[in-house]
Formats: structure tokens, sequence, C-alpha cells
């Protein structure tokens, strides 16, 4: 390929809206273009790096037996309906109807597609099945940032697995969990598998891959022996216990007319946060619930969702509050007197919370707390969790270390799924013994241009972009210095021409431009070799190839360019 | 690969909805599911086929030097807007809001993205540029069927030219007819190049590439000596000239109480159709026109767009027809005596009316006509126009042989677009001489699943379907006559590993079936060689090869079986 041929229009300056380092350089690189908020185009760059990412993922796939399918964009509501996802997952569909009216949605993901695909399965003996596809997802994310990294419409590799038993689907998705770290790997994504919260997919394990990044949206928390790692979303730690004294008998209130946040009745009244009861209010899926946490201590809303089942939470409006407590945030508790006797909330609590005594928290009268209350006498309840956000220095659940808490991009997820949606579906094979079983499912997923946002954001630098061989647009730029010079370009040609002949992926660089611009150009897109061709070193009989990761130049005879770079980049 | 291991539910029946024969072969021998009208699933055989097509696209896309792009699906509706688009496209476009109310289109066609994406080139040296994509299309068809002949959502090569000047276009547009006629003969599709009109896409010239079959639900008039085919919704043949006597001075009226068609006009008041004058009433963008035909000719609605650049066409109703007319169907008539003075109806003629004399017509009173119509005295015709449609055996404009009229699938389609969307988008490069020049820009489409589907249409058998080499799903099948064979197998295994080691794409049938069952698929999946390894040939030292499409078969020793196929295969 030329580089006069080749519709690559780098930028002289950073775009003024990218934060993201993969933002900004794949944009200055010319490899993307923003259509619209969370659209992009892909121009010539990115479609070759995308083709690569595509293909190591196949292998790797195939590698484990996976088939390939190509399944709808667009579905029938119908289709949803059934698994109750046409609900739950709110706005983030993105939904349409028809010239006839019929109610469509756009696929975020492909369960309820899979399962009436496999309904026609028939039998145990054409179990398991593992089934993929590269398919156009579509999201209406509700804040499209960071270049490729959170979009609206984006490439899934979505997988799918079918199985006769859960030993089955523990083998499938030890398979994709094993095909995962390879694809990473050779990706050069530096992925690490964390425990996860399944979310609305539902089903008993997941695992996601993080790739830790400033870029990140999502925070990891690990130990630092390697023995643990979770999103913060499900992670745990092993908290020090709290020694409480035995309290008063009976809950004493206390005026705290200046007192309406944690820190001011630590202030005010000197009451430690780790001696406070928080209570929030939240709807959950149009039921109003208290959950108390400790005053130090964050809710992780996901926990929540996770704990309760619930499929739209939001924290309560004010007025909402006030209509069911009598009182407004600042003074709110838990404690039974404090409530209205019907008040028929739900009561949940964070496990840090359980045996407490002698805590402080509101009484639901404006200015006034209670203390001296022991939370198994004083408060009903209903459902203890794990709800609390872990912060870095925690001590990790398996071995104590303090734990970190890093910003990651999730690349890949995988979800045993268990049998919600075969079941919901209706898809039933003869088993073994002439019965009709249920196949148990799992799901994979891997994002294809967020894997591409990962590369980049784990390999470049302040010259641009460093690609790994292998999912590089270009392994090698062959840079001829002196287009008009016709026996160094003859050089130029005979040196691109022995390394296409030998399977590389080359670019002749054979534009009229600056040395200087043409280096920058190789750089800033990231091509892993330079080959530099000049008319000092045809005289010399040699050409110059430097190393775009360690920018090191060896200067080799012209004819030993292509074996040198086979062996790179084969090394 | 293992057939054991591949999913490809073949049927033991036809499908019972399947018409045309790709829908029921392509159902049948397990390529294509459908989710809903117009979605299909791709199983693994469906999306082997599809790559390999695709890759026969890119490999003539990129020797014409286009360069690959992916641009999104999902599209802002302004965009549409600024080229008039987002009116004219109508119910076939499907529309979606997102969670803050925007507007959005799912493409149909990417005319619009590609020229904002232009917007960027700056300068002529940039041009020519061919830039491509294969990308999901959606499109709310009123009809969807024949199973991937007419869907909703489909790849699409799109491709786009963009030039400096009428000569540049000429060339792009060359590039890909030549390119076209390449992909079409190396896909097995003996496709014709025809005259198509244009549709909403605009611009001055456009070729459809025509695919002949049954299953067709396009028209294809053509010379049987090759010199003229076109679309009937664009072709033209040589009348021949009628000669008309000078006819009475004035129009006389006359009672026609029991003749409402051309036919009753004929049969009981003795007037030849091709005397007559059919008055037909359109509705053309909201506004009413009177359309005028011979009475032996039918009007072509595509024609009726093309000439009057109307979007949205349809028949006036009764209502309308009345209320403008003051007469009902039957008895219509444009003599401008018999017009309401202030009709404001534009008046079209087809020009096989030209000049015609003592013609008959409706004198928009129910049950009365008017003989002796001179055209050019007594209708005032606004706009003459060629809107009649060709019928077989009618002369070839060219040369006069007696024209055929054949159904035809589209399976490609090339446009001279003009300035419209570089003009509409404010596309704007600098010119040689440093002033401002607008591109002209030329766009071309072929449908990958209709093109899988049209292959099948022209390379079937009863037995099934019999692919070409280089896009079926697998170009050997190697069938194991006895599984629990050890020996036997054994050599099965050892041709299947050549095979693979020569580069052919070969399936090993392991399956623990009857060698009927066995044979039976590989002919109705259309695998073009099947090598046949038996005991009583191992014994001998020999298999079988067998041509799917000559269903010849040939014994050879064990080890000449890779070479010969090779050689086959690449005859």
């Amino acid at each position: 390929m030329r580089w006069s041929q080749l519709y690559a229009p780098t930028l002289r300056q950073d775009p003024a809206d990218a934060e993201a380092a993969s933002h900004r350089l794949l944009v200055r690189a010319g490899f993307v273009r923003q259509l619209m908020a969370g659209h992009y185009s892909l121009l010539p760059l990115a479609v070759r790096v995308r083709a690569k990412v595509i293909q190591v993922i196949r292998e790797e796939m195939t590698r484990i037996g996976a088939q390939e399918f190509i399944l709808p964009a667009m579905h029938p509501a119908d289709l949803w309906r059934r698994t109750g996802r046409w609900d739950a997952m709110g706005e983030e569909m993105f939904r349409l109807t028809d010239r006839r009216g019929t109610d469509l949605a756009l696929g975020m993901t492909h369960e309820e597609v899979i399962a009436s695909v496999a309904a026609e399965l028939g039998s145990y003996r054409r179990l398991p099945q593992l089934w993929y596809q590269f398919q156009t997802k579509f999201r209406d994310e509700p804040r499209p940032r960071s270049g490729l990294i959170r979009v609206r419409e984006f490439t899934m590799k979505d997988s799918y697995s079918l199985d006769v038993d859960e030993a089955g689907l523990d083998r499938s998705f030890a398979l994709h969990d094993e095909a995962y770290r390879r694809i990473f790997a050779r990706l050069g994504v530096p992925a690490i598998g964390v425990e996860a919260s399944s979310g609305n997919m539902g089903g008993s394990d997941s695992v996601e891959f993080m790739c830790p990044s400033e870029a990140g949206e999502d925070l990891v928390v690990r130990c630092p022996s390697g023995d643990y790692a979770a999103n913060v979303e499900k992670a745990a730690s092993r908290l020090d216990p709290v020694a409480d004294g035995p309290g008063p008998p009976v809950p004493e209130r206390f005026d705290t007319p200046h007192a309406r946040t944690i820190e001011e009745l630590t202030r005010l009244h000197d009451v430690p946060a780790e001696r406070q009861v928080k209570t929030l209010v939240y709807v959950l899926d149009d039921r109003l619930a208290l959950v108390l946490m400790r005053g130090d201590h964050a809710l992780v809303e996901q926990k929540l969702a996770d704990a309760t089942g619930a499929v739209a939470i939001r924290p309560a409006h004010q007025e909402e509050i006030v209509a069911a407590l009598k009182a407004a945030p600042g003074s709110l508790g838990a404690v039974t007197a404090a409530l209205p006797p019907d008040h028929g909330m739900t009561i949940l609590a964070d496990e840090a919370l359980r045996g407490r005594r002698d805590m402080t928290t509101g009484a639901n009268v404006d200015g006034v707390h209670v203390r001296g209350v022991d939370i198994a006498r004083d408060v009903a309840v209903d459902h203890w969790a794990d709800l609390r956000e872990v912060r870095a220095g925690e001590p990790c659940p398996r071995c104590g270390a303090p734990l970190e808490v890093v910003d990651a991009i999730e690349v890949g997820h995988i979800f045993k799924l268990g049998y919600r949606y075969t079941e919901a579906m209706g898809v039933r094979v003869l088993g073994p013994d002439g019965a009709e079983i249920t196949p148990i499912m799992g799901s994979y997923g891997i994002g294809v241009e967020r894997a591409i946002a990962a590369i980049v954001e784990a390999n470049h630098d302040d010259a641009g972009i460093v690609w790994p061989v292998g999912v590089a647009p270009f392994d090698v730029a062959v840079v001829l210095l002196n287009p008009g010079d016709a026996e160094v370009a003859a050089v130029a040609e005979r040196v691109h021409t022995a390394l296409g002949a030998a399977g590389v992926d080359v670019v002749l660089d054979d534009r009229d431009e600056r040395p200087g611009a043409k280096f920058k150009d190789v750089e800033l897109i990231g091509i892993p070799y330079r080959v530099t061709v000049g008319r000092r070193g045809v005289d010399a009989g040699t050409v110059e190839i430097t190393a775009r990761a360690s920018g090191e130049t060896v200067v080799v005879p012209v004819d030993e360019a292509a074996p040198r770079l086979v062996g790179l980049l084969t090394a």
C-alpha cells in the first residue's frame, strides 16, 4: 500500500474535546471521526486495526470450538417481553415501531435471540454449543464519552453457551475465561479478571476483564498480593471489628439543631462517624425502602440492586421522604419507635451494622437525633446485605493485606446465566433418558472498539500510539525521504516489495512531504517499525530500521531489511 | 472442521412458506432461520459463505483503489434534513428518538454521512477518493419476502466516489462498473448491467446489475442481440408509428352508458384501444395531476416520479377524482372543453400520444365519451414524457429486434449522483487555482445477503444448492462411511488433513449417520466436491471424488485425492 493512496487525515493539534488518551490519539492520528455523540466513523486505519482485533478474537473462539453466527440487530419486542427485559432494560434500549406499528428493539445483547434459535436443538446430543457473532450493538447510554470507550453503537463479540447441566456450563465458562485471557494478552491489553455483579443479565457468577487505566469508568478493588480482585460494585473487604460498649438501656433523644450531616454531628456533638447510622431512602421498583449504612460508609447502588432484585433504583425525592417519614433528610432514622407504625417500608441494613450498639441516628424529627441505639434491639431490619463501597487500604478479604482501588476499563464480561433465558423462551431438549431437559446458558462479551481504545490507553507515549505487532494498522512503514530521487525511490520500492512478498503488512510513505512530518505521522499513528530510505544510506547500501516502542535505530544493508524485520515481527 | 462439531440443522422437508428456491434451500439446508419477517439469523454455514462473498467484493474494491471505512448505522435526523431526504425517504426509513428526544434514523444508505466525512478533505489533491464499507442497512420494506431477497436488515457493500469533476466521476463510475462485473462473475451470478431509474438517489445516470430469476421482483427489458437492456422502470422501445386520419373538425360527444373500461369501449363501440386516451388521476406530492396514456399502454409509476421529481406518488381516490372532475372513473378525459376552467391540475401525457388525432376519451360526464379528439388541438398538455411500460415483442430502441421482458433480481446498483449531496452538505475543497470547488459524487451498492440468494437462485438443482467454488461454505466434504472402522476413519483423517494442509476449506463428515443421509446433506448444502471414504475403497487403496455440479465420480488412489482436488478447485 502507498501512503499517497491512503486516507489517513492526521491532525497537527489535539482535538479540543478529548480527555482520554485513546480518544485524543485516535482522532488526531486519523483513525476515527465523530458523527454524533456516541457514534463514530471508522476511517481506513481503524478498519485495519478492527479487522485484526476481530481476527484474534475469531481465532481464539475457533480454538475453543465456538461457531460463528450473525443474528439480527433488530428484534421484535415480544421476544424481550418473554424474559421481562422489555421493561427491565429501561431507557438504555433503543426502541422503535415499524410502518405497521409493531414494537421493535435494537439489540443491546442477544440472549433472547440465541434462545429462540436454540429452540430447534431438539436433543442433548447436540449439546454443548458455543455460538458467537460479531454484531453491532446499540445502547442509549446516558453519557456517551471518551471516544470509543463509551459509545451508543459498537461491534460486540458476543458468545453464548448451551449445556446439558451446570458442570457443562462450568466447562464452557472456563473455556471462555481462558480464551479471554489469551485474547487480551495477544491484543496487548493488560486485563485482569475480577469478580463482578451480573446486573440485569441475572445468573450466578460473572467475571469482568478490566484494563487498569485513568480513562476507565469502573473502579476495581484488588489485593497487591494478587489473590483478590473485584469490581467495586461487588467487592468485599475484611473490616476491623468495632468494640461497642453496652450503651444506655433505651435510646436517648437529643437536640441537634445545626447538625444535618454525618460531619456536622461529628463536629458539633462529638459522635464519630463510625458510631452513626446513615439512613437513606430509596425507591426500588416504585416502592420506598430505608437503607442503613454506617456513617463513614458509602452505599453501592448496584449492590442494592443485586441484594433486592430491583430493576429500577433511585434515591427518593425530598417530597417522598417527608411524606413517608414526616421528617426531612438530616434527621432521618429507622429506630422502630421513631417510625410511623404503618410505614410499610422495607428496612435494609449493611452488614457492617450487624450487632452494633450505642449508635446515633436521626429521630425523624427535624433537629433531633437519638443516641444509644442498639441495632438488634431498636431497629426492625428486614434484610441484611453487603451494600458498602470498599475503600483503598481496607484489608483484603482473603489475606488481609491493604486493598488498592484503581480506575479501569471493562473490556470483557462473562456470565453464568443459568436457566433464566432458556426457561423463559421454552427451550427444551430430549435428555439421555428420553425426558425433556432445559439447557443451561452462559453469555460472554467483548466490545471490539472499546478493546481498541484499551489497546491505545495501554500502549502510547507522548509522540502517539505504540500499537503492538499484530493489531497495528501496518506493521512496517517504509519512509522514502527523497521521492524525487529515482534511485532512492527504487530502493524504497524494493524494500516495500520484499516486505509485502514476505507477508508483512507494509505501507510505503511515498508522499512529497518533509522527512520530519513523515516521521511524526509514523510515530503518531504508531506503526511498530519504520524503515528509512534516504540518499546517504543508499550511497552506503543501507537503510535504517527504527522501532517505535524503544526508539532504537539499527542500520542494515538494503537487502537484509526485510528478513531482519520478519524476524523482529515474529519474535 | 468436523461435521460433528458443526451446527448445520438440515431439514427433511421444504419449509411451508418458502416460494423462491433460494429461500427454500437456504432454510432447508440449515443456512438461515427467520427471527421475524425480513430479519434472518445467519447460521454457521451462511456466515462462511457471507465471509467469502465479502472477501471477493473486498478484493475487487481494493483492486480499484477503494479504501474501507465503517460508518455509523444510526444517524442524526439533522443530517438527512440537510439533503431533504428525511422527508423524501418516507415510511421506508426506520426512525426513532433517543432518551433526550433527538430524532434519529437507521441508515438506509450513507451519502449524507460520507459527505459529512468528506467535508474534511480540504484540497483537490486528496481527490479522487473511493470509500467503501460493509455495513448493516435497515429498510422498512412494505413487503419483506422471499427469504434473503427482500429483507429489512442486511449487509450492504456501499461505496462512494468523490472527484474533482465530471470526467473524474466518469472514471470512478467505470471502475465500479468493471469491478461489479468481475465480482458477479466470481460469485457465479449471471448479472447483466441495465439502464435504470435513479429513484430517490437523484443524479444523472445509473446502472443496475440484474440477475435473471423467477424469484426476481424487477422486470428487465432486453434485446436478444445484447445491444440494449434496461429496467422496465426506465426502458424504452421503438413503437410503430400510427397513421391517423384527419378526424372531425371538432370533438363529438356520444353516449356510452355501458362502457366504463378500455375493453368495453372497444367491444361495445368499436373503438380500438390504440385509438383511445386513458385518463389517470394521480396525486403527486399532494397535488392532483392528470396522466394520459394510450388506451393499450400501461403507466410506469417510477417514470412518472422521474419525469416530475415528485417524491410521494399515488393514484387519486374516487372522492378526490369526483371532486376535481365532476365525473367518476370510466368517463374521465382531459379535453379542454370538458374540464372545469379552474381545475389547476398539471396534465402529463405519454410520448406515444404526441400528434395523435381522431382519438376517443371520456367527456367527464358519466356515461359519455368524446371522439375525434386531436391531442394537439383539444388537450392542453403541460408536460410530455415517456411514461409507458415496454412490453415483450416491442422493437428494440437500438436495433428494432423484438424485446424480451424477464424477471430479475437486482444485485447491484451504481449511480452518478452529481453535486446533490456535496452541495447540500457544504463539501468544498481548494481547487488547483486556489478557488474552492465542490466535489462530484457517485454511489455504488451491492446487497451481500441478496447476492447470496442470487447465487443460490442461479446455482441449484433438485437435490439442493450447487455453490460455485470459492463461495461454498466448504469446498470439499470428506464423507467417512464407517466411523466405527478405525482403519477407514484413519484414511478419512489422512485425506482431511492433507486437504487442510493444502489450504482447502474442508469438512470431515464423521457423524454416525447412514451414508445416504450424509450424501443427501452434502448435496443439499451444495459442497462442490465430495470425497467418499469407505471400507471397500480402503481395501483397494482408493477413495471416490464426486463433483456436485455434474454428479460425476472418479476413483483415485488415497494419496492422490488431495492433489487432484487442489487441481479441480483451482481449474
